[in-house]
């Protein structure tokens, strides 16, 4: 198997960070994003949505979406879980992994998107929406903040993959000058910490 | 348990149909979103992000987005299965899943959600983005539609829940004017299919 993989990309870094926390590795090909390469029908055949990163299996199943493709080495490799145990905790983590795709990781990246350099041509930009997700994240943050009051990592007591996606999040807003404000002390606690781990290098 | 409910809108039917689907009965206790009881701080405990549905169980926990709350049920009552048997096929239903709700049900919901009068002082709306994700859905309504020439259902040969999501996101396409073409015949079919199901009226 190998991923077909993006160094600077935020979603191929949450596959990587996923897999370092496993103790697993997989082969990654980079894909030249800058000269859209995964735009061309030859990668769209991998992945008709043309994003990174990609999961190629020994048969040729392409499994794309970084959460599909974590939750694929999370039943290969159950330990150290990072989904949750048992069904309760699982849609406990699912939950907030979800809620920092949905209301951190997305606003942060339609930032950068709908109004950079980098998309024109590529995806149909509204630069006004740009402005309005980045209130919507920095509405975000101050929300995370509080939340991150009461315990040590987003989804609970432990690390998961909740934690993963809004690291990614929280690291992939410098490009936007999105981030984490003087007074939200809980979150910079939090950031700290999940930064500190080895795999946050990945 | 029990299911914080609203009748019209669209993720509040996902898990509808998924519990028909199972034929599992759960209480549902209507939240008036017209009249934004979902964005008042009592339910905000329950769900910061304001949504419905939320399942609450019986020990007081609320676990909030449509698909984790999906996932609850299928490790409950796994038959029949409605998230893939094993981890190859699990991360497919994955994959397609989420393809359904970032490149189907999210641009229908912001063709809505971004112009609508409804979520005028709800949401900070760019109407200009609305006619954007116009034009995004109805390019994944035709790329859709090549994908189901090769197969029964969204994510393979048979019913799983990205079928669901994307039954959702067409139904809900209607009160935006957005639906399947005339030429898009297969799509036709594995609508007429999916909506002929019992579970389709929950």
């Amino acid at each position: 198997m190998k991923i077909y993989n993006s160094p600077a990309a935020p979603n191929p870094r949450r596959v990587r960070v996923f897999l370092a926390e496993k103790g697993v590795q997989v082969p990654y090909e980079d894909v030249d994003i800058g000269k859209a390469v995964n735009r061309q029908p030859e990668f769209r055949k991998k992945n008709p949505m043309a994003g990174v990163p990609v999961l190629e299996l020994d048969d040729g199943t392409c499994i794309a979406e970084s959460v599909a493709i974590c939750r694929y080495f999370e039943e290969l490799h159950p330990e150290p879980n990072l989904f949750g145990v048992g069904a309760k905790e699982r849609a406990q983590v699912d939950m907030w992994n979800r809620r920092m795709e949905f209301n951190l990781l997305q606003p942060i990246a339609d930032t950068f998107r709908q109004r950079h350099e980098f998309f024109k041509g590529r995806i149909r930009q509204v630069p006004e929406y740009a402005d309005i997700q980045r209130l919507n994240a920095e509405d975000s943050l101050k929300w995370l903040d509080g939340e991150l009051a009461n315990r040590k990592f987003i989804a609970g007591d432990r690390f998961t993959i909740a934690d993963i996606t809004a690291m990614i999040a929280v690291d992939f807003g410098r490009v936007s000058k999105i981030g984490i404000q003087p007074d939200q002390k809980n979150l910079a606690r939090w950031h700290a910490e999940v930064s500190a781990r080895p795999s946050a290098k990945a």
